[in-house]
């Protein structure tokens, strides 16, 4: 009986049969061998906090909480970065943006007039799976630089349709109030940003009243189309992050206002692509991963998430700056209804998704993310035990296991300077995932443990040339 | 289309066929007429992110995981009071505690030197059922008395095995280290807590450490024992209130320490009752309801709860100190997998299970509590509308619909100061759940609306003669 407790409580309800772990390395000759197919839908600036799964009290998020019971949620998933740039560069690369150029701390992210972008020698995910023969796609924000060059369809995707930046760039000063009046009551022509297709500038500025549900018909169209052949969809919508705008059908439906009509939108969308992957008959044979490539922007007032019990939010390195929701869905091959605590990182995506592809691992190039086919396939232990938290091109804090260790912090986007901490600020994050209670004191051994990583990792790990500065 | 994704956001899945408004109150006969049995499972400063379903990134409940999924989910219930005494109060007789004189300003809670109770006139849920032919039983702390004319014998329980008050009293000073250092490493030598049956002390300290095991053991004893006839149980766990104590099987089982293992054991406790109900065939004529006293004890580092993303914790009228968690169970009835945003509080208990019960109100008795019974059968939206926080004796805020405007803050449990605000600070709290952003500026019209009602019930209310201080 206590063995039998154990056993459920670490696992919790693995109410599907596991499968074994697959022999996806051979050919794809018939159906039965085909790799996998994987969609990734990437939130922007959406909190730890801010999914019905997640315990937020007034967002309703039916699809997002039926893929959780479905497949595998994670309660210590980690962005690389607090911000879009080089969140979204390490997401795609499985890289740290300090070995690329894709961070800077003079500017955070790229900005219109930014002539720099993810170099073309990095190889992202959508590279090495179209070289197994994947139909690949992006739709959304893209943000890795806007530059013919640097565009989607020049890292691996045959196809692209979204805005190439932020939603609140290239801001129309003929058009919008100043500062934050905007923001409260935006309207799409106060930003004059482009909508892509491929490489050409189909609208702009983009509305943006409509915008995530044309992302998600181009997901929809894009699975039916491939549907013959392994494909990859990167899905990145540029919502939460502000000017929120919510579709005309959503719009005043959400207890939590404009910011949960925005989510419940994004939710309707990946219900959408749940019910597509099932009328086709692929869902069985398709990889569906749900996160977010940093915390809320808490200084947009309710225009900005929650990073629910997690401290502070996006642009820090605290725990809301960094951790996010991701829920991880395949029916019959990840082990369905399993809360997950293990350490994990969108770093882990590009190792992970090209295990489980069968393609191989670039060589010669140093990846800082961690195989993790194992633990979606079987809910083992997760393969990671250390979480770099960067800002900027700066080391900020170490993680390993439970502890982790803030050698530098910042109070909050734009908010307090920065400050040093020697001996540094010491936290259980299992115990006290809200960063409350110090804990240095008690535990020099860890303390000096930490201390090692951090700065053996500074040593090893020296900033490349930003590409954010050019 | 745009209709049926409207029901599904306002209801979600009702994966149960709804039960119409059934006939209780005809007289019970045969056993399709029988009343229904009621267990409250009520835990002690078991904070609104504490349990896994509420998004708790370590701790795992899946046993209440489990019985929210087969029943309703309330994301904004609330206890009556921010501490102990008035809570329990409020509970059993659906009035709130300035009526009863069950708190005080200068006593917060009954302690051991205390001469007062519960009035022997106020009328309990339990005296209410047992009236209609009911079985009674109260196990775990009862808090609401210790001399013997006060004792839950007294208050329509036919049973009782529990201890009288909160364990951390009776404090032993030849045996216990003097301040937190007893709390950091608890033994349960160091309180002389009694442990009562019936009337009568039979262990005394009480063995903290395999408490939680007798209480669940008792509760399913007298489930087996009362199973031809209706019962109501209130079982009244004393955990997680420190000093933390977890039985041998559950120590050192979850990643978030001593407070998670604590949990785990009352999940498991969950569990063992709703797998009793299940075998005994009772699972379908049982309402069974999970809450928490008051909010997290924010003082003890990481052996007191967390409030999720809510503000500040117990004995404070922030959101932290008062919403709790709330599952409501009865397979069949209750409909499945509802996350139910109504307001509703302890006080609705009593007028909801007596017209569940089909028994009647008690006549001349100004109830605060609303019939929830629609509510708890068919998913319909809430009876309650206001939510009146009071700080012992005074009244320090209201919530009307989504607004709850502060009067009076106090920081935290023995924190800052007691301070007046007028204006009020005013939060939306369905936008803002972690009352963070202040729109009192914005809203004169809802200010003034809760200031009448505010001043109106300061006025209508006045406090009875305190059973604390005596």
């Amino acid at each position: 009986m206590r063995s039998l407790t154990r056993i459920a409580s670490a696992m919790l309800v693995v109410a599907s049969t596991l499968a074994l772990f697959p022999a996806v390395s051979r050919a794809a000759d018939d159906e039965a061998d085909r790799p996998p197919n994987f969609v990734i839908v990437f939130a922007d600036d959406l909190g730890y906090g801010d999914l019905s799964a997640y315990g937020h009290p007034t967002i309703r998020t039916p699809h997002l909480d039926r893929m959780a019971r479905e497949g595998i949620r994670l309660t210590q998933f980690y962005s690389a970065a607090p911000v879009c740039t080089p969140s979204r560069a390490a997401l795609l690369t499985g890289r740290l943006p300090v070995r690329n150029g894709m961070c800077s701390d003079r500017r955070r992210v790229l900005f219109p007039d930014s002539k720099g972008g993810l170099p073309a020698e990095e190889r992202t995910i959508a590279e090495a799976l179209r070289e197994r023969g994947y139909a690949t796609a992006c739709v959304g924000k893209w943000h890795l630089g806007h530059r013919p060059e640097f565009l989607p369809t020049r890292q691996g995707f045959d196809r692209y349709f979204g805005i190439p930046y932020s939603n609140d760039m290239d801001r129309d000063p003929s058009k919008a109030p100043q500062g934050r009046a905007a923001f409260r009551d935006p309207k799409p022509e106060y930003w004059n940003v482009p909508l892509l297709s491929g490489e050409k500038e189909i609208e702009r500025p983009a509305d943006q009243r409509t915008i995530t549900s044309r992302y998600t018909e181009e997901a929809v169209r894009f699975i039916r189309e491939s549907r013959d052949r392994p494909f990859f969809l990167y899905l990145a919508h540029n919502l939460p992050h502000v000017p929120l705008f919510a579709g005309e059908e959503f719009r005043g439906r959400s207890a939590r206002g404009l910011y949960g009509d925005v989510i419940e939108e994004i939710d309707h969308g990946v219900g959408k692509i749940l019910d597509t992957l099932r009328e086709e008959g692929l869902a069985e044979r398709t990889f569906v991963i749900f996160t977010s490539d940093n915390g809320p922007w808490l200084t947009f007032a309710d225009h900005g998430g929650s990073a629910g019990l997690l401290r502070a939010g996006k642009g820090t390195t605290w725990e809301g700056g960094v951790r996010v929701p991701c829920i991880v869905w395949r029916p019959g091959t990840v082990p369905a209804g399993v809360i997950h605590h293990g350490l994990a990182s969108t770093l882990d995506l590009f190792p992970t998704l090209v295990r489980l592809a069968g393609a191989s691992l670039p060589s010669g190039v140093e990846l800082d993310g961690v195989d993790q086919s194992r633990m979606l396939l079987t809910a083992a232990e997760s393969a990671r035990e250390v979480v770099w938290y960067y800002r900027g091109t700066q080391l900020y804090a170490v993680r390993k296991g439970p502890f982790k260790a803030h050698f530098i912090t910042e109070g909050s986007y734009g908010g307090p300077a920065r400050k040093e901490h020697d001996p540094p600020l010491l936290y259980h994050l299992e115990h006290d995932p809200s960063e409350a209670y110090d804990v240095a004191a008690s535990h020099p051994d860890v303390v000096a443990e930490l201390k090692g990583l951090f700065d053996r990792q500074r040593e090893a790990v020296k900033p490349a040339a930003s590409q954010l500065e050019l």
